[in-house]
């Protein structure tokens, strides 16, 4: 059995630092003298309310989150927000805009019909998702509840490159998989929201981050779990929260500490993508499959135009020890997932994989 | 700082198995020479799904679900199906009948309300919830939708010792803090859920088994990722699960075999529960909080009637290694939860311990 880790280029759940590994296996059965597992604890008990507040506190510090917002810790991953935006939010005015960018933005869209009526302000649906319109083709309503985008696409590998003007509509944005990559200035948002398996920790949490202006006007027959009012006032323990998923978030943000924060990730991410983006400049074989303005910096879609060689390439890959990067089956080709935790000599690796592969084979 | 593990009578989230934790540590950074930890998998990844299969199998098994049954993993804890429950189900006749026999079970009927007509079928409410009706005190309605209870009631230490007959109306069960501690006819349920914090796994999941001719009656307004036909047809993956969560339910399920599955369970727990029973029912300073014919296998409560001494107990006990053993603070005194995984070792180390303290304040 081999006891030498791959290089995961999963669009999620995805890979992990490793120190932040190690440091779990180490707490399992005894997180720092206390006798338990975190897994263990009570949820309400003195220990685990550290984890917690801390983990809020360093995810604050390191966003720069104003007052103005609360976090909140909520199970069910990006898509129960598809609803719980909706429910809680799109009664003001009874309408919401939406901005159609990939798969993930187009289900928030449907969902979202089901509870008032959504405007499509923006789409990308005529050219297959391949680039993030600009801000002149945004068709924003002024009577809009909120205007809806997802800040990254990981199916399509396109990314926004700059935050919409909405005129005073709040925006909402789903995050999921650029989170932490980058700084964002939170004031900007009326509700930014993202699944912890890409860029925070394993499946299991996402993070909200709401201006507190926009709570208490849930549809009446909003889950109330789903009330983001409920969450903001019981400090996200209406419930028991995803307990160890959020502590092994607090793990990540102290790792991000140590590579200088978004400031930081900023600068290592956008070096991780160059390494991949000049092999396909520079490549007679492969193709990105996004425009060159809007390429994502977290997943990286390139093929040939032909799938027996994309196939063998991903074949290849695998053996050499690059696991899932096979593209999504609406795209197809193939995609490497680059999420902060993916360390600079993996995609290093990669690129010079490609470069060989090309040689080889031209 | 400690490597020695205290004994942990929380309500939940609860003692894990060690041997459980101790493999999950050991897996983490490279799960069977995968090269990845479980949390970094693709929940589509082959290896996972062998994960997800097995840990489904092996549920199927242990408790006898027929096939009649969907085994469903959702996210939100056992709070969620308060909203989930009526929302899937309550529309067939617009009401439900709900047993309130303790906190949850009151939250889960409040809940439905939103959704439909109720009907409280019993209440113990009478007797601040130190007893579970009997069959003769239950009004079911015969045009109810279903019939809810929880089966154990954690804060005030009750557990129904029978299956309530409802004259066809389909019995929908709690089962969070008793499921897989005694064997279950899983067909006489049209639906059973569970969180996962106390018998199965570490917070961050729920088991739904659910009678596949119930699915797809959901009120239109139901969130997609609560609709338990959407979730059935995707065998829980509508989303990304709480992958992890699921892999530690795993184990858990494995470590259930070693100690005869349920079956030998329902022994293990009964002789745990005996002994603390037998120190209340032998003392003249502790007395339970529940009436005999309802006492909790799970949650045991007691008090001594004086708060100084409640108070005393509960810090030499912690002092003692036994921590977690204050009651719920709408009962007060003390609670003991033994659940699947607290060893034998250590119920009878607190039993000792009691008459010890007794011994020496009476």
């Amino acid at each position: 059995m081999s006891t030498e880790r791959i290089y995961n280029f999963s669009a999620g759940p995805s890979v992990l630092p490793l120190p932040v590994l190690e440091q779990a296996a180490a707490e399992m059965t005894n997180y720092r003298g206390s006798g338990m597992s975190v897994m263990e604890m009570s949820h309400r008990s003195k220990v685990y309310i550290g984890i917690f507040e801390e983990t809020k506190a360093d995810l604050k510090r390191i966003m720069g989150i104003p007052d103005t917002h609360e976090i909140l810790f909520m199970q069910g991953g990006a898509t129960i927000q598809f609803s719980a935006v909706p429910m809680n939010l799109i009664g003001k005015t009874g309408m919401a805009d939406y901005a159609v960018t990939g798969n993930f933005s187009e289900l928030a869209m449907k969902e979202a019909r089901k509870y008032g009526e959504v405007h499509i302000a923006c789409s990308s649906e005529d050219k297959n998702h391949t680039y993030i319109p600009t801000q002149e083709n945004i068709d924003v309503s002024p009577d809009a509840s909120y205007f809806h985008y997802c800040a990254n696409n990981t199916i399509f590998g396109t990314e926004w490159k700059y935050v919409p003007e909405t005129d005073g509509v709040p925006l909402v944005c789903d995050m999921s998989s650029n989170i932490l990559s980058v700084p964002v200035d939170v004031s900007k948002y009326g509700l930014i929201y993202a699944g912890a398996q890409k860029n925070m920790a394993p499946a299991g949490t996402a993070v909200i981050i709401v201006d507190k202006s926009l709570l208490g006007n849930e549809h009446p027959l909003t889950p109330k779990l789903l009330s983001y009012k409920v969450m903001a006032d019981s400090d996200s323990m209406h419930n028991t929260p995803a307990c160890y998923t959020i502590y092994m978030l607090g793990l990540v943000l102290k790792w991000l500490d140590t590579q200088g924060g978004v400031e930081g990730m900023e600068k290592i991410k956008s070096a991780k993508a160059k390494l991949l983006y000049d092999v396909l400049d520079d490549s007679k074989m492969f193709f990105g499959c996004a425009e060159k303005a809007s390429r994502s910096d977290m997943n990286v879609t390139f093929r040939t135009g032909y799938e027996e060689i994309d196939d063998r390439f991903v074949k290849e890959a695998k053996q050499a020890g690059f696991e899932n990067l096979k593209g999504h089956r609406v795209v197809g080709g193939m995609r490497a997932s680059i999420y902060n935790a993916m360390p600079t000599e993996g995609v290093a690796k990669l690129a010079a994989f490609m470069r060989d592969f090309e040689s080889r084979n031209m």
